[in-house]
């Protein structure tokens, strides 16, 4: 063999072996369905055409990575809020764990009728009386011993009706939703009416979502070193309250650019979802409907949590997805 | 030529291309030092062989990824803060701007003595004064309008001294060591003193890092939609002042993580350096010294502005590393 006889040759081959790289690197796979616990219908098919729309860059609303921002409400919308948020549960179940501590409370309301276990007291709780709670509950500690307390109650409490942790409500829809939103270079935001901490203590396990990509309520803090020990005290004075006109206030202060993506449940997320669905481009603002009371809650107008009136109200003029659990939820909880 | 003479040719082909792709993919360059404009010292090595230690799957100071948090303060640390805070030098000119809306002002101190140039009234302007001049030039607006004014001011202000903008005065070697940060997958965050969308408002495209990524102090804010324009507005009220103990409180908020790398330079920083460097395992923390009058300034304990007294003090027992700008930058600014 000489060169002359070998060269069109080798060139053929490197040719061949390039273009079989290219090919196999390249070439789409028959896509997988990225929402499989989604039925098919409108508000997968909303989703799926507006992450297609601002992924493509041959697309009048294409986005940058950097701009494609999506937030979400926690309670009633990545995990179950019924009979109660779960962070009320918590402190319930706190007041009890520190009771021992605290003797003057079995003769103190609210701390009494919670120690007591009085039911019927408990159901008429005003505001005061709960944030006496969750003062109790939740301040004097450092916000790291905080965590691990909600952590070990989080890992250890079980919901009354379903037989699995509270942690472990969340809705196997929603969690494909925020891997698919992730695998399109999304970054996802909890901006939640609950705790900052509370939720920080379980969002990296049970969401993939890291501490600095949550966003929720607040008790003032107070840095502290003089024990030689440089900690963060959470203080017994409320800090903010991320719920309604504060979901916006707080994305800018935490985020500082205004998603084009929000997902919430309950009119405490209008605002959100207002604010994010009025910017310039093009925007998706989705509100989860619990309607499925077999095989989780159904609820809306006249609630005591999750309470959905205005944004039922309002949803179809602007333009936002209402999402029926009962029709558009496959599962609606991970098997076990 | 048949199939069979062909063979072993084309096998050894594909293997050579192959080898030959795996070659220049993976074969390591003799790394570029990542830091030109530091000159060699005990500063430099401390930031390389720390990087190196927390990067080293195999050594005993590794950190994960998601773990390399590094604060940094803004004035006197990435940019420069002499004569004056710059953006106290946008409040002054911005109170000139708006002097026409303001026709009081004329005989109103504080405003008086800004709008007439009055050097003596304004270097000695107290707490309140500053407040009173933040306060009308920095609320009142919307988060939008007031990144944009900032923005405008930036891209045009000049500084007195420097035939710089005032954007311009970052320090190139501080410039290198973020991007050195990144590079080996470091989370940098700026922790200043000033005001958070008026950094935002650059903080981008002077430094790379984003807007979800800046911390500071602020103002009280306000979601508002009643004129169907939903919007952010700045409010007349303080909201977070973020120097001293302020600095871990707001890292504990915004990032959720106890940083592993702190870099100030000024006892505003201290309690960033101390919450930052106290924690367990490998943590480094630096002080910028500026000590260098002939390419910028040399103040530290009795300076108006970025007062250097008990990290100087502290710094070596602390383990802290002092950063002289006259030994250790090679290079102030970058060329023009």
């Amino acid at each position: 063999m000489t060169t002359s006889q070998t060269g069109p040759f080798m060139r053929f081959t490197i040719a061949s072996v390039t273009a079989l790289a290219v090919t196999v690197a390249c070439q789409p796979k028959p896509a997988a369905d990225p929402l499989p616990s989604w039925n098919d219908g409108t508000a997968k098919a909303a989703i799926v055409d507006f992450v297609d729309r601002v992924t493509d860059s041959a697309h009048a609303d294409y986005r940058y990575p950097e701009e494609r921002v999506a937030v979400f409400d926690n309670d009633g919308t990545l995990w179950a809020e019924q009979p109660m948020y779960f962070q009320l549960v918590f402190a319930l179940d706190q007041v009890r764990a520190l009771a021992p501590e605290h003797p003057e409370w079995g003769e103190t309301d609210p701390f009494r009728a919670v120690i007591a276990n009085d039911q019927a007291a408990m159901a008429s709780f005003d505001m005061p009386e709960l944030m006496a709670i969750i003062g109790a509950t939740h301040s004097g500690m450092t916000t790291t011993d905080f965590r691990a307390t909600s952590r070990i109650w989080l890992d250890s409490a079980r919901h009354p009706r379903f037989d699995r942790l509270y942690r472990e409500l969340t809705y196997q829809p929603m969690m494909e939703l925020l891997d698919y939103l992730r695998a399109n270079d999304f970054q996802v935001w909890i901006v939640s009416g609950g705790g900052i901490e509370f939720l920080r203590s379980i969002a990296e396990d049970a969401y993939g979502v890291p501490p600095e990509q949550v966003v929720g309520s607040s008790t003032q803090a107070e840095y502290r070193d003089d024990e030689g020990d440089p900690r963060i005290m959470k203080l017994p004075k409320l800090g903010s309250i991320n719920d309604k006109g504060g979901k916006p206030v707080n994305i800018n202060l935490h985020i500082g650019r205004r998603p084009i993506l929000a997902f919430g449940n309950s009119d405490g997320d209008f605002q959100m979802l207002e604010y994010t669905t009025t910017g310039d481009g093009a925007r998706l603002g989705l509100l989860l409907h619990h309607d499925d009371a077999g095989r989780e809650y159904a609820y809306d107008r006249e609630s005591h949590v999750g309470r959905l009136d205005r944004g039922l109200d309002e949803a179809e003029a602007r333009g936002w997805v209402l999402v029926s659990m009962a029709r558009d939820f496959g599962v609606m909880f991970d098997e076990q």
